[in-house]
């Protein structure tokens, strides 16, 4: 008999629910039998002792179903280790309702954020099995995460859609994609979209170039230009900024994202109209793609099989196609940048995209 | 032998392309000879005698395909009889080019500031025949504009998508569908996504009654609220101002659109973080979807017929399923508003959705 | 208190949820007490008092899914009067149930075969209120029925794909569509898809037509010929057979459907090589289309006004843009047909589409 | 100055104008002078000198445009070196119309029987880079061809609408899936769906073992199973008949496809409605998926690269997600199995899919 807590924290997107009907689904197979604790809303489910028990058939049908059966929040990890407004000491009363449960192991589902908190649930002597969930692609340890390719189709989607009204139109159009910190979503949404210009997080740029790039079009008779816009892009000027000054540049923003800023500097030095997209939360919502389905299914029924054999303290990730577990300590805390030498970049440039840089 | 010249005005959306091509198939298949003069960028194209000669063959290919390929612009009605920053008579220009080309008739697609300039240019003599073109479904003579279904379905994926962020995490979510004067678009998007209110500019709302519209979902156990609000949704305070003040408050607003302000007011009056996403111009991109592919070649071929048969003067349009002719008089300058006691409202309140009115 | 009994006949389709989340939201929101008993499995439900309780809840989270949560069958109207294997009397023990839980109504869901036998419970005394469920569009009373437009979305997606493959080897392609008696869908879909050549039950074909047109796209210079071919296509020989000489051939029939056969005709007759595809039973599947969301929605809506009112007797039906209601015995029994000389079959053949006629 | 021949082969797929332009744009920003020869209709375009010469627009906009605009054929490599009805060596016309253009390299975009005769034609002396094509993704050397994700997403979708009819009705259905030699297909979308049992080649399968996994199911109360069962599904019998027994059997088949046999086995053996579904050509039709534009433009760009080094006689693949060269003669002739033993077979099976075996 196993006991399995499970939990699902952080931003949610697609293929949670696929992951965790894989978990469930191989433990169920195997003959063993279990018991499935689902802790609510994150971490806070298993701060706050809130649960419900679940049965196979609570994870028939949710392959397809975007969002988490589980419902997420976040709990900054920076903080977990502070006592909540009543004084409780939030790591203890997690480890005490996994002891109170008499729980095998916890299944958590998240990012970065969460696999810091994990790996500390880890070091306090828990049984854990992480998953890596995040649009971003950014966990360390992992060729893939879920969620990224369903919210690469979105944003895809939607440079589709502007694609058209920019060739009717002959403006200058950007689309902002989801990534404070990291470029990937952003970088294969643009090439999937046929962005002429890709700004991400790792590559900072200058607007100059970008004006140059936009002008180049011109000459060569093309009416549009789409640019593709992180969250996170940065100019060379911010990127020299120190942390604190460049958090500070934020706070007195009197743009609502730094998109704006890019089509406000493109606007004055081109004299072109320019127009902001922003598909926000829509790039992790609705069902996940069938990549993401069947790459859930598989970490989940992997994980699955490690909590059969009792082997805990790893994310089960993905390497040169195959599954693999990678211990939790080596991930935690760690970001998977997308480098501006890898070969995806100079593919991208190669096809005539220009990054600003 | 036709000579007929083409142009699509305002702002592009789905089936533009389809629409044309109707037309053209229909003339083409007629046994008459035909010359088409595509102009470009709108009425632009017919002020500066900018067009391209056109084949059928031009027309091949182009039904699932967004935009327009004879581009488009905005030229307002409100200064066409102004002359151009060159000192040109912009109206007489339009009517050298007609003659000079010897055209039969101008075949233009366009919505309500698209049509008075049509309608113009018939009463100067011309032989005009119009297409009812836009995303808001907001002209008056027709049931239906091509476009428009198109544009509900993105809206909806996009409700679709949030749906399962806002269950995961539980807050309140805005999106913002397009549409200043009108809220079919809104409506339609919103019962399609089941949004739980909607806000409409014909319907102006009281923030209170949004709130306990909120409120109440939370008794019930619901975790989260999804709003559909119009760009030109209004409140009851700002409905009683004059469209002066109205403008003047929008011009100094602090938020970058009216749901911003709808976030901000339900986040005071609640304590809970609210969410807005702008699908934006991705609404009137992309291809068109199989209802607007059918409804725009229907429109079209009776456009072809109507040239065929010599009958000018019309908009063609739809009436109770049927395709038929409207007088280009009647249409100009008439909105065809969405009224609060129509049945669909009516039928949405029953399905429990607020309008906050 | 209202006690409402529910059921959905004959084959799924699209929005069937979306249609009874209506009714029930309607009849909840109205503050009169409901008691939702759910029949299962379509008549058979009624017959063997097979049913469950739903609350309001069951209804929550429902209008995007396809399918029926009461789940359906085919109960054939010709032998609902027989008694069953047992020696049951089926239409009795409809009725014995019906008093037996006290009803108020019964809200049947369904097409053709259902309405039959759905007015045969009224001539017998039982409240009726009826939903046209059909992806076939064929009932008569109504401008539409939800599930079609969802219908055409899939098939016309499916006329897409194969217009890629078809112009990169310029090949015969025919896309069989669903509707065995009525060509709704296949006309639709085939408009769409730009189909080249429509063939369906209400225009009989004459292959040598068929034939002529594919060699006129051919010496156009056109690489490619797609047809959407209607399940019930019948070629003006078969036309000529009496209904009973037609059974008799499509028993002995050497092809798996019509589109074979003419698949197999062309292909002599042209040495072209013909491609058959059946997207078959994913024309009724998936998730409703917007158009069909609402549109179901507000039907549910106005049949749960109507038993508010208690006023029975009546299929809601959709005329002129407006939700009506039409007494059930001038809907059973009767066909809508699409007419030869319907305006959109003359806006077909403008576009150069062939009917083989 | 760089004269270069291109080619697409077989089967047509998503993705392959992606790729084409890829190679364009790469070569176009290098600086180096170009000239691209498209030949068309595949091999034959070669052997019959049959080409356009094509600029970089030909190439713009193609990137989410499905087929090839080269068109294509299939010309198997059996019969390559006999001469065609006029007497013609089909090799040796390739290599003339090679010369004669003084072509420095073919660039040719094809599956299995594409990659042995373009490495026939470096054998033979000529400059010769692949890019793999194929929804099968069976291409020896590659982790991964492009077209294969877009055909996943098409058959999932599939396997998804006829996911909800099913549970309407309580049947089985089959959906066949493309793949005559290997299930990757198969395998994928029947995870991403959720098919319930999963038959590819690689893993004969026992009718029994069939049955009894659909009995299983109705024991635990599910009301329908779907099968994903691939073109070259086989059972335990068939798979002991020597190639040309089982050929034999093939062509004297009642059946259309195995599907039907299976279906038919079924039927009998429960007593069960079953129907199969078979999109069939759709499932390499439609836009490339976003995955398939990024990847094959990917490949483009370094086929493009490896042009401007001078390095010829290499597939363009895919390893440990980094972009390769591949010698050709390594990859032709050789086919990349699906092992029963591969971990998501495992995996799949761990989700309780059953494999019949």
């Amino acid at each position: 008999m196993k006991r399995i807590g499970m939990l699902t924290s952080g931003g949610d997107c697609q293929a949670l629910n696929a992951a965790m009907r894989g978990v469930v689904k191989c433990l169920a197979n195997s003959g063993e039998e279990i018991e499935i604790y689902g802790f609510l809303d994150g971490y806070r489910g298993l701060i706050y002792g809130n649960f419900r028990m679940l049965g196979e058939h609570d994870f028939s049908g949710i392959l397809t179903k975007g969002g988490t059966i589980l419902g997420s929040s976040r709990t900054p990890f920076k903080t977990i280790k502070d006592p909540d407004e009543n004084g409780l000491d939030k790591v203890d009363a997690m480890k005490q309702n996994y002891y109170k449960l008499q729980l095998d192991c916890m299944v958590i589902l998240g990012g970065n954020g969460t696999h810091k908190t994990a790996n500390l649930l880890r070091e306090e002597g828990l049984n854990i099995i992480t998953l890596p969930k995040t649009i971003d692609n950014d966990l360390w340890g992992t060729d893939m995460t879920f969620g990224f390719q369903s919210a690469v189709d979105i944003a895809t989607d939607c440079i589709d859609c502007i694609h058209t009204t920019a060739s009717s139109h002959g403006r200058v159009f950007i689309v902002e994609v989801m990534g404070h910190k990291v470029g990937w979503l952003t970088l294969n949404a643009g090439m999937a979209g046929g962005a002429d210009i890709i700004l991400i997080p790792e590559i900072s740029y200058d607007i100059d170039k970008v004006v140059d790039a936009i002008k180049q079009r011109h000459e060569k008779g093309k009416r549009f230009t789409i640019l593709a816009v992180a969250e996170g892009a940065i100019s060379k000027e911010d990127a020299k900024l120190s942390k604190k000054e460049y958090k500070k540049k934020l706070e007195n923003y009197k743009y609502p994202s730094v998109s704006y800023e890019v089509a406000d500097r493109i606007s004055q030095m081109t004299g072109q109209e320019v127009r902001v997209t922003v598909p926000g939360h829509t790039q992790r919502g609705g069902s996940p793609c069938p990549y993401d389905r069947v790459f859930a299914s598989r970490l989940g029924s992997e994980a699955g099989r490690l909590i059969l054999e009792g082997e805990y303290g790893f994310m089960v990730g993905y390497k040169n196609r195959e599954i693999v577990k990678v211990p939790l300590e080596d991930v935690a805390g760690k970001l998977k940048m997308l480098s501006p030498e890898a070969s995806i970049v100079q593919e991208a440039k190669s096809l005539g995209i220009s990054f600003g840089d």
